[in-house]
């Protein structure tokens, strides 16, 4: 295929894939006079008078800034500030396309954890929230964390929550075909990073009772020491039974397995050593954990991949434009737990029971309906649980 | 008039005069993988191998932030940098509409030189240009000196340069229409911040033997000490005759007349000292320091202002989207010296021989050939003084 070549074609064409636009008429004195000044003197006063009207008189209420540091980019791993713009470019093409918001890329050439957030903090007035993206773990929790407390707009790592968003989604509909419940599954994860940190605390947060996650160096497990904080913290709330060993161990006899590590690293004897009906997620980048197709060969009833060339693709396009859409729209302080449940339930919603198949737990990243339907449910979502400030 | 009303709703109804938009299709699977993933890795590899192809594959070479701290906004002074927001959206608007140039605002709520400019250099990766905006004096001089030395893209103080530039094409114009050589003028200055200290740079540059400029105290003196270290430097490059006084005092005999300070300030009897032929351009927004009637009858030959509703406006649209155009054409490091003087040729030039009269010394802000001719003027001044890295 042709894809890589007609990519570097492209983007050379393109040279840049957003266009700044005006929305207002500047062809006259009349159209100066009112964009520019005098006129735009008006609400300049208004928003000097009341801060808050600055959400009623410019564009902050719908522009979200997509925050890199360019440490952990797709596949490609720490390629820097500048080898980033075009996956942020792309990711403001995705906001625009699927949520209707203004999004800019801001890549930072610091991987300095003060640095980034004294960063973002410093051009908040513009934007009505911010995405991170592609910020190496566990840093990028961090940052997520202090953002989230020392700003007022809403702060959101898409790596890990959307991910675990999609995939929420994909197991709500997938437990529906299996027949299984939330609190009786066993879930075997491997990949111990800011995605799968962020996986485990929703499937905690929906009911799963026991997960057994693995680092690269196997089993994560409780009462022991690890100097990464975030290896740490998932040892300290999964393996309830203090499981050692490797991945291929943390497999035997789970319901579901979630990959969001390395291409290859599962066999399709382990997918074998799992329960009935097991529900398997390799969600690797560009290669799956394990092919699909072996996957259901050793057993698997629901396999589900990051690819778009077989059934069940999680993508987090399904996501990310719809919540932002939903937080904008209620002019959230922040995405929270219910907002990313509620999410997670309108996605998964919008396959009738009847369509509803082993090759078919989650709508294909093209459909049309997906980000209103989310942003309904994340806007509701923010009302309910009091961080909206519009109803 | 209804301006201010019409303003005050048409914002309300924008919520925003910009909107950012994909330039690629977003249809389907196939542009999908290659504007994002997997595709977008290409043109990411490419530039982690030579961090210069960014200018190939991205926007960076065609994108500005226009960057303020909300200090000295129009008319209307320290207003924060939420209520700066509406006058940066309008700045990029005509960017746009201008020199075809993706602008976005950037907004930051510290008036700390240092915290400035650390910020700015934090955001560089995207930007292939920095615009600095309504950020009061003395510090917006600073910070301008140091971006320019520690980055690598071209700093524009727009309030400073592109005000120096347009008074600068007024005046090659003017002085023909007088006969008047730049050597032979003396030039009375009222207004000592950083528009001032700008077009008193640029004046010397192109030849003025003899400035004399006041602050609000009255006229700036070498030898004297001044804590605003802008009004020092130009104190000791100004008044070589050491004239002291006011205003009325610099204005005795002076050929040209500048004013960029407060309204109504100048009196008639004070243009009626000028020399000969004066040129009066008084350009305090919105209300210029003498009502260009009153001072034609005083004795003034030419008058401009920054209103629209007189002649010969004196504009910065007609000098920044050109200036950053051919800057970005060019890929210059710098907005020197010699691409300022293009710039003011350029726009100068617009006017031909047989249309020049005192009513008409300066283009309309609207004339759609102007933004080309200064790019190309700018963009030529760059390669022939060496800061073009494109030729």
């Amino acid at each position: 295929m042709g894809i890589k070549e007609d990519a570097l074609r492209l983007h050379e064409e393109w040279k840049g894939k957003l266009s700044i636009d005006s929305k207002v008429p500047v062809k006259n004195k009349y159209d100066l006079s009112v964009a520019y000044t005098p006129g735009v003197a008006e609400p300049c006063r208004m928003i000097h008078k009341n801060r808050e009207d600055v959400y009623k008189y410019t564009g902050k209420g719908n522009t979200v800034a997509v925050v890199t540091d360019g440490s952990a980019v797709l596949g490609l791993g720490d390629i820097g500030p500048e080898a980033a713009l075009p996956v942020m470019e792309g990711k403001a093409v995705l906001f625009k396309e699927f949520g209707g918001v203004d999004a800019f890329p801001i890549c930072i050439p610091s991987k300095d954890v003060e640095v980034i957030i004294n960063t973002v903090k410093m051009i908040e007035p513009v934007f009505g929230g911010i995405n991170l993206e592609d910020i190496a773990s566990p840093r990028c929790a961090e940052i997520e964390r202090r953002l989230k407390e020392e700003m007022d707009i809403p702060v959101f790592h898409d790596d890990q929550h959307g991910t675990a968003v999609v995939v929420t989604a994909a197991l709500i509909n997938a437990l529906k075909v299996v027949g299984k419940k939330w609190e009786d599954v066993t879930v075997a994860m491997s990949g111990a990073g800011a995605a799968g940190s962020a996986i485990i605390k929703m499937l905690l947060n929906v009911g799963v009772k026991d997960i057994i996650a693995c680092s690269s160096k196997g089993i994560l497990c409780g009462g022991e020491t690890y100097s990464n904080w975030v290896h740490q913290e998932i040892a300290d709330m999964t393996n309830k039974n203090r499981i050692k060993g490797t991945l291929a161990d943390a497999m035997k006899g789970a319901d579901i397995f979630i990959g969001v590590s390395a291409p290859g690293i599962v066999t399709g004897e382990m997918v074998h050593s799992m329960a009935e009906d097991a529900i398997v997620l390799p969600m690797a980048n560009p290669d799956p954990e394990i092919d699909p197709e072996l996957a259901l060969k050793a057993g698997a009833r629901v396999v589900g991949t990051g690819r778009s060339d077989y059934p069940n693709q999680i993508n987090n396009v399904l996501a990310f434009p719809g919540i932002f859409r939903g937080a904008l729209d209620a002019r959230a302080s922040d995405i929270n737990e219910a907002m990313k449940v509620a999410a997670a339930e309108a996605i998964a919603g919008l396959i009738r029971a009847e369509e509803l198949s082993a090759d078919y737990i989650i709508v294909p990243a093209f459909d049309p309906q997906v980000g209103k339907a989310v942003a309904k449910a994340v806007h509701q979502a923010a009302v309910d649980s009091g961080v909206a400030r519009l109803l």
